[in-house]
């Protein structure tokens, strides 16, 4: 067991944990060091099983014992901390008390992950970490083949991702695309059936158009930014615009995103061939 | 047009408005005076246009023209004041610039929004404001009948509640319930089919149980808490135990609460008659 403990919250080999909320920071030092954060236990426990590698792991010491398991098989140091040095180095009361930083690994392009996929949904511009992290816990959940991620998404390996995903963004197949304004092409090309989701006018139920195509086609969700919806680019880019029927007289005029990815998701897999 | 300048932060007509982040406060504050917060230009108006009437207003200088309409129709005291006034009152960067205190209306008894229901689901002790107004969100946009709230669940009316359902919790017909324990014998006395969502072992899936009821049929769902989910004595009181199927091989062994909601939502409305 390579478990060693730390007193000094200037600590060099904590580095990789400094000001956990300072988001300029950590996205470069994230970058430049090819790392993520996994944040709690069963978070920890997923990325191991996924086989990502830690650099270290960082437990404060009443979280030892839980992970005791986990620091005992790690070829990667494990620093125990009091409390204190713990939330002098993150920035704030780390109270799930353990926290890894993890080797990322290159993104596979976007051929793995669409060969043999039969329902992929793209993100186009979703920018808050929240919702990125429970789309893909969704789309992970109900077994969604691929996502695609437009140039601008927010990172699913940043630490609030990652959290809110519970370690979704593990096993979901993403990759993302490179080329915002012909990215859809690359798609059309594989014989998918591009769907737009949009409450705007002339959408027809996403239940109907999926009934359309056979289970066995290839079909993609294109969801787009919070607020905007989907650029009018990608919308013209669609073969079809479909909408989640919406019940009259509620004076509500869309559903959050999460809400939309998570039924557009059941939706498209409910039919689907095991 | 009631319009008033205010330049002190601390005059007593502003009152309503202060420390809009210091939770106990504003619990007994807004209990005492029964009021909540209505935030945001669409907000507003969803508050108003659902016949909710306001104490008054507080907007900031330049989002007086965007609201000047109703402003002008309001009865009620519009405050307009800087921008460095407004977040001396409520505590933070009030970016969007426009508030109203809004008189709270006597809940109705659940009998009132059961009568002629359908399909209703039931909310036990969700404790997060923010997964309330999601709910509240779909709940609304699907057209579900009625959201029952057992005693613990968090306040649909808190501001933060109010912001993210953007403002459906204004339309959505909703009642407490009195008695956690016995709580859910009214509603088997009314026909209604109990189906307790959860991952747990013995559930079966959803569709399948909805499409065992009738689209006439009186179904009511019961979502617990976040993380823990339904208590035993509610799953021992439902008359089936229903879940979302989640894909193998992903690692993911529950929803979020309100992905699960969405979801749940959308299969109660999908085959209903309109």
């Amino acid at each position: 067991m390579n478990v060693i403990e730390v007193d000094d919250p200037r600590d060099e080999r904590l580095a990789d944990y400094v000001r956990l909320r300072d988001v300029n920071l950590r996205r470069s030092l994230e970058a430049e060091h090819g790392l993520f954060m996994a944040e709690g236990e069963k978070v920890i426990r997923r990325a191991l099983r996924a086989g990502f590698e830690p650099r270290s792991l960082l437990l404060t010491r009443r979280r030892l014992a839980a992970l005791a398991n986990v620091a005992e098989s790690a070829a990667a140091p494990v620093y125990v901390v009091d409390d204190d040095v713990a939330e002098s180095v993150v920035g704030f009361d780390l109270h799930r008390g353990a926290l890894a930083s993890v080797r990322r690994r290159p993104l596979p392009a976007a051929d793995a992950v669409l060969s043999g996929a039969r329902r992929v949904v793209v993100l186009e511009d979703i920018v808050d970490h929240t919702n990125v992290g429970a789309i893909f816990r969704s789309a992970a959940g109900l077994g969604i083949d691929a996502l695609l991620l437009a140039p601008r998404c927010a990172d699913p390996l940043y630490r609030r991702s990652v959290k809110v995903s519970m370690g979704a963004v593990f096993t979901q197949p993403y990759a993302r695309l490179d080329d915002w304004y012909g990215g859809l092409d690359d798609l059309r090309g594989r014989g998918f059936r591009l769907l737009a989701l949009t409450p705007g006018p002339g959408s027809v139920p996403l239940a109907g158009a999926l009934a359309a195509t056979g289970p066995a086609d290839r079909v993609a969700l294109l969801l787009g930014t919070e607020g905007d919806g989907l650029s009018s680019r990608w919308l013209d880019q669609a073969d079809a615009a479909v909408r989640i029927p919406m019940a009259p007289g509620r004076d509500v005029d869309s559903f959050n995103v999460t809400a939309a990815a998570a039924i557009a998701c059941y939706e498209l897999v409910r039919d689907a061939p095991a």
